[in-house]
């Protein structure tokens, strides 16, 4: 058991949310995730609400399972600790302001002085370099800045709308969990390390390659298109008497577009020249719209899905997040999961999405309390004892 | 050079975007890609528009520096093909529906007897097994059934909105990505392979883990809100003279909050006690937001943000993807790449967001024709002859 990672140590030094939904697809994926907490207030996540029973929900889930050990790298004793601990990991998180470790003489250059198969990893809101580099981020400044706000909406003309969940931290926090892997293997090969730079920008752009595709190649300034494809039609979600039915009918060689208009009892569209292909539906979607919309509303969402798949059609219910915790797929996949702590009580946490066939795994663990596993690390990986770390943290060291 | 995974060789069976997006990253992280298409059609995409020049747009990004192999893997002389390649290979990929390649007689199981170091990944709608495996999906599909669409919005009694991009395939892409190197690292340990299972709708489910795990605890069913955050203020996008402006200035223990009201001179904010923290300014944003609103109407984005950043609150304008483009950032990034061909001309597509100090790595090659390196790979691969070639193109095994 344990996951493909097992064996892997992290030393994160990341807070709030970009940096530790990386580190916790590591934690989830098997490896030991040591969470470096600031003293005296640790990761600002902390304080994040909602709170139930004590403890802050967007906490704990992001860090399940982590390790949390307080050091304070501004003392010298604080840097030549985590130097000591440099030398017995694989990995290094962090996503501070672009120069913050060097400032502390603790770049990458100095760090693989002391494990040369140390791999640095560095998320930051623009970037390790570019004009922008120093410039704070948040989630909502680079989805704004990297273009998905502009193409997000009801329609033309209307304002902007913000995707529900935060793309602009998560994008980056996989692409920085890709890149760590990657170079987890190259080191495999090699028996060295290397630096990784990712920022949340430029993932924004990486994750849109088709907006961007489109607009380079074309010329055509993607617009918002309420829940529509800009491409092929039908492809989107409709009113139904109760709700919203998503539709997607297959376009291509083998159309559903006869089967589809025969469902919701419009035959005379089947043979109309204007809707004879995905993109002739799209040019004709002002004349489309209100026809499939008025069929539609006549029954039920479930009632409309029980036909559709009866015909094969692509199609789903437009869900509610707590719709979604019912679905009787998503409970067969597991993929909500109690936690539970002796103080706090019983959670609930969303699973990771890999199902592996050799190495399962699943999220699992609490998150810590800030310094839960300072004496722990120090006595696991340093060999220090009781009195040792009684210590540092009278000095203030942790 | 060759980026962090040179050496590794992916035999890829998927088609559309989910699986081509994944096997994409492996590409730009350096592993060879070969595409092994169904003759006489191959992948659908190749006929996803817009097309330039001739070229789909679509697949040319998805596919870039590929390699395409027909094959019939309905023929037994395909199936022995593609089991004589899996012998050769690290990685195959597919995003078929689930049982399909078990029909072929190409189960995990079969596979394995011929390579045990072989990595099996498999990427579907709703996973390998639960009531919807064998239904068929699409983005809009997943997008809606996982919960974001009912609350991305511009506001609650408003239609749902799809978030612009595709992040129904994206971040399906983006884990299976991750389950692959994951069990490519525990292969590099162990020296076997094994099966992994992501499904779309669970990929859902895990990007969202901040909105399910505020429900899971408290009840809340989270609904949309424009631009704006669900429990921090202000963090949202305003309207300007002449556009939108993001604005987050930071909460917590440092809170710009007097900062912000001086800025936008609405002084007597400050003191203001439904104000006091971020919660709160959330609890009052029917009083706050147009007072807001009234004061960033009066300036243009650019004049807002120089005077934010001068004070370094977190800000950025709302791009329309054309000024992403030109962003002096992105420039300095290099994350838009030029991709030539001698038939199709200059292309434009967006870069990889990985910077790696040791193993350097970008988009590159430009897609492939159908079969293009058919000879080529079972040339190097297998070591058969031109004539060997020929005759399995005439019996149609390629």
């Amino acid at each position: 058991m344990g996951g493909p990672l097992h064996g892997i140590k992290v030393l994160d030094l990341t807070q709030a949310l970009f940096g530790p939904y990386c580190t916790m697809l590591l934690k989830d994926l098997g490896a030991e995730v040591i969470k470096v907490e600031r003293p005296p207030g640790g990761d600002m996540a902390r304080g994040n609400g909602p709170f139930v029973r004590g403890m802050s929900t967007y906490f704990l889930s992001l860090n399940r399972g982590k390790k949390s050990l307080t050091l304070n790298m501004e003392s010298q004793a604080g840097k030549e600790l985590l130097l000591s601990l440099i030398r017995k990991v694989d990995i290094l998180v962090e996503n501070f302001k672009p120069g913050t470790m060097e400032k502390l003489g603790l770049s990458y250059a100095v760090l693989k002085q002391h494990n040369p198969r140390i791999i640095y990893v560095a998320g930051s809101g623009f970037g390790q370099y570019g004009p922008y580099a120093p410039k704070p981020a948040f989630d909502i400044i680079v989805q704004a800045m990297g273009g998905i706000l502009s193409y997000t909406g009801e329609g033309p003309g209307r304002p902007p709308v913000r995707p529900g969940a935060s793309y602009g931290d998560i994008a980056a926090a996989v692409f920085l969990c890709i890149g760590t892997l990657a170079a987890l293997h190259e080191r495999d090969v090699s028996g060295e390390g290397q630096f990784i730079d990712v920022s949340m920008l430029d993932s924004q752009v990486t994750v849109q390659e088709n907006a961007f595709v489109r607009y380079l190649n074309t010329g055509t300034i993607p617009q918002p298109l309420g829940t529509r494809h800009p491409v092929v039609s039908p492809f989107a979600a409709f009113p139904t008497r109760d709700g919203y039915v998503a539709l997607a009918p297959r376009g291509g060689a083998n159309d559903q577009w006869p089967l589809f208009c025969s469902a919701i009892n419009r035959l005379e569209l089947i043979d109309d020249p204007r809707f004879q292909n995905g993109w002739l539906r799209t040019q004709h979607w002002d004349v489309l719209e209100p026809v499939i919309n008025e069929a539609l509303k006549t029954r039920t969402t479930a009632e409309w899905i029980k036909d559709f798949e009866g015909l094969r059609i692509p199609c789903g219910p437009v869900n509610r997040v707590d719709q979604v915790v019912d679905d009787p797929q998503i409970k067969a996949r597991e993929m909500i999961v109690d936690l539970e702590h002796p103080k706090y009580g019983k959670f609930k946490v969303v699973n990771t999405p890999f199902k592996f066939s050799k190495t399962p795994t699943k999220a699992a663990g609490f998150a810590p309390e800030l310094g839960e596993h300072t004496a722990e690390v120090l006595r696991d990986l340093l060999g220090l004892s009781a009195d040792e770390v009684e210590a540092m943290k009278k000095k203030g060291t942790i």
